[in-house]
């Protein structure tokens, strides 16, 4: 995280590389959203940057949507365990309270992240920072319900949550809505 | 690379991480492109596992498409310098004699990657293991006067073809046309 806050100016004046190194990571993974994006500039705010990587987003084929969502970690998984996540990730599944999670519950959310992993071929994504470890697990269970139409737009609409927040904590966008 | 190159009975039985492992770089930078072709599991054939690449980056957003040339490292740039390049980069850099490069030649190939990007808005993008720093710069030259759609063409196709090699170098995909 940046400790100086991006003002809009300063997104536009910057090259390219300075530009993927900033944002190649909004999206967790997928650095190709901002290298797609940057053609986009200038923008004429932060609102016109965050609808540039929402439209790209959008008009991806289905399965670089699928994709998009197959990028980010199982909460509380694997990578986790291994102190192997991104800087971002790390310090959203953090604030939702799962680095502090017990064995019990830990084993209850990677059964239930398996079982949807399993039913829709990609994994649960949530927005943590937006939740915490109870209203993750109450949401997993009920999202494995959906028909996977509908857990791709949800899915799909946690990433543009959990980037939003991550451009917030990079740019002067507070004023940007959620 | 690996040492043993995998068959696609191997492929087709890799669990998601080992699959993003392997072929996460097959297009340089753009693990994207692998998480969505795994959609495609199982694949009849190498041939089948190349297309779907193909068909992917050929069915991205026309911004998608830049973002993919723009993912790749300048030839002999400054990645090259610092040492910085993937290992796939660095070594097929190599085999077409970028490594040992005089500085005259080093110059002008940069001044024709920073016309070459400022025009189209990405870089330059061949396939070097099927040329040589000689035919290398006869090129940039030369399509340095093409549209930005003709270059935007020529660019995938050679994005392509360093994917297959790629492909190649991992699996025993050796009956794959170029």
């Amino acid at each position: 995280m940046a400790n100086v806050k991006l003002s809009i100016y300063k997104v536009n004046g910057q090259d390219y590389e300075e530009f993927i190194q900033n944002f190649g990571n909004i999206v967790e993974n997928t650095s190709l959203c901002a290298a797609a994006v940057w053609a986009n500039r200038p923008f004429a705010s932060f609102d016109a940057l965050y609808q540039s990587f929402c439209t790209f987003i959008d008009d991806l084929p289905l399965h670089g949507r699928e994709g998009i969502l197959r990028s980010h970690p199982n909460l509380a998984g694997r990578l986790a365990k291994l102190d192997a996540l991104t800087a971002e990730s790390k310090s959203e599944q953090s604030q939702a309270g799962l680095n502090i999670i017990t064995l019990e519950e830990r084993e209850t959310l990677e059964k239930y992240n398996s079982k949807y992993r399993e039913k829709f071929g990609f994994p649960f994504v949530i927005c943590a920072r937006l939740n915490n470890k109870d209203t993750i697990l109450k949401e997993i269970k009920a999202r494995l319900a959906n028909s996977a139409d509908c857990e791709l737009k949800t899915g799909i609409n946690e990433v543009k949550k959990i980037m939003l927040l991550r451009l917030k904590d990079l740019t002067e966008c507070g004023d940007a809505k959620l």
